[in-house]
């Protein structure tokens, strides 16, 4: 049920942009587990729920066999993370490095998202939810799990930045952009846009009325 | 997979039933979303995860394809909520108005889920479960990622509203009655319950032992 | 798509852990309906979503029909519970009493959770975790619904006892050991090790950095 086309590009781009994304999250989660001083177990449960999450919740929406459950990279990579953060010293894992590589992570994620979706059969504006799904769905479990607000209440450009990233990609492949130069392109608009938001403090408008 | 006599039922009175309950959750996510002073694009989630949520369950569990990723209009409609109460005066959505509206969005969602789950083969007791999951779902979503005590813990006649209009349409239908007048008896049913639960205060009774 | 073995297995031994694990989550929802001083109907919520939430998240991740949806046992037996506890009296379900239940609940559901996977084609590491998905998520579907602490963020050692059950298992089988003796081993050490840990109050360090 796979596009061609999305299986050559499958093979050079994409794999990288889901394991940076995939690793990023699950190290997002293991911290969170490393905030509230739980057990290796629960380290390696945040990691997974927030590493492959949000992907799995895409798939199942696809119709797409979800992709750990056939290959194991993915569930791996989430051990190796929370193996990597119980071990290391926790002053290695400043907030604001983390939230550089996750700014990262969110925008390879959506154009992932996005890309998976497409080559799926899926139409444009439920295509580029899934990239805001792929990328913001294991954070939100994580959050809920752990109790804290979660991730899409915070004012901060941080569903936006997925937002641009995910449907540039899902407009510049419409415009007939090769993907490759559609998912660069894309993956740093989003990342852009999040870097502004962590500089400048850059935030939507809460609503008043 | 799906039933002809469905086929034929679903190009009358369910599309609309399903736009109806649909816009009602869309709007209570969104009017969630301005309780807690949010941004423009958490309304988009909100009224995303509480429109199109609870049918999402209903369809991953009864393996139908998830409807809103083939067919735009349930999420346009979430998007088209959102914006009709991010750009009006909140005075426009007193709480009761919106009681009643949600009244008869669960009457007809919990129909609807039920007559979807019986196209698609399930037994009658998952495909009764099926309309309150769909016209519930949706609405737990909401307050767990909102922080707020879920629907299904208050004791107000709500799910029990639900559960009277998904039973009584898998009742009459099993016992041969035409699935038109049916789907009017039960959502009449189930609004009337919840109806005199929001103006008598109707409650069930509290386990107390 | 069952593997032919396991369809053998499937009428013996499993059945019975499958409704053994069934009915004690419903009673440890049902339970947590109780101490909230909830309605009959959020008693029924709450007991299905504990007995059945795991497994329905293991078969969906796993691609299998959702099992609930074309056997009513399950559900059925979710009811029962849910009637049993609103109509006996709190004093008979004591906490400690539940704790032994749910020790035995957890092993057995570890072990039908990866058996199940195995069979539907899943590799050992993602199957052994589907034995962990199934025994735990319908307690922390419960947790989340109920506002409470989730039971993966405890201490002691629970999810760790289904670990061990669902990987023993795994290994086991892979080895060349009968299903059904790889079962019994693996049941009784999940169940053991919990055992410990309810007697001695055992638990996974925490981290400290």
């Amino acid at each position: 049920m796979m596009h061609p086309a999305f299986e050559a590009f499958s093979t050079s781009v994409l794999p990288i942009l889901d394991i940076a994304g995939t690793a990023v999250f699950a190290v997002s989660g293991a911290l969170a587990a490393a905030r509230e001083r739980l057990t290796i177990l629960t380290f390696m449960f945040f990691a997974a729920i927030t590493g492959v999450g949000g992907g799995t919740v895409r798939d199942l929406l696809i119709g797409a066999p979800v992709s750990w459950m056939h290959n194991s990279t993915g569930i791996t990579v989430c051990m190796v993370c929370a193996l990597l953060v119980w071990f290391t010293p926790g002053r290695l894992w400043s907030e604001r490095a983390v939230d550089w590589f996750d700014g990262m992570g969110i925008a390879a994620y959506g154009v992932y998202g996005a890309a998976k979706a497409i080559a799926y059969g899926i139409p444009p504006v439920p295509a580029a939810l899934m990239g805001i799904v792929s990328a913001c769905m294991g954070g939100i479990f994580r959050d809920v799990l752990a109790g804290v607000p979660s991730i899409i209440i915070r004012p901060e450009l941080y569903v936006t930045a997925v937002a641009l990233s995910s449907c540039s990609y899902v407009l510049l492949t419409k415009a007939g952009c090769d993907t490759t130069l559609a998912a660069a392109i894309a993956i740093f608009a989003g990342f852009a846009l999040r870097a502004l938001a962590l500089l400048k403090g850059l935030s939507l408008p809460h609503y008043r009325k």
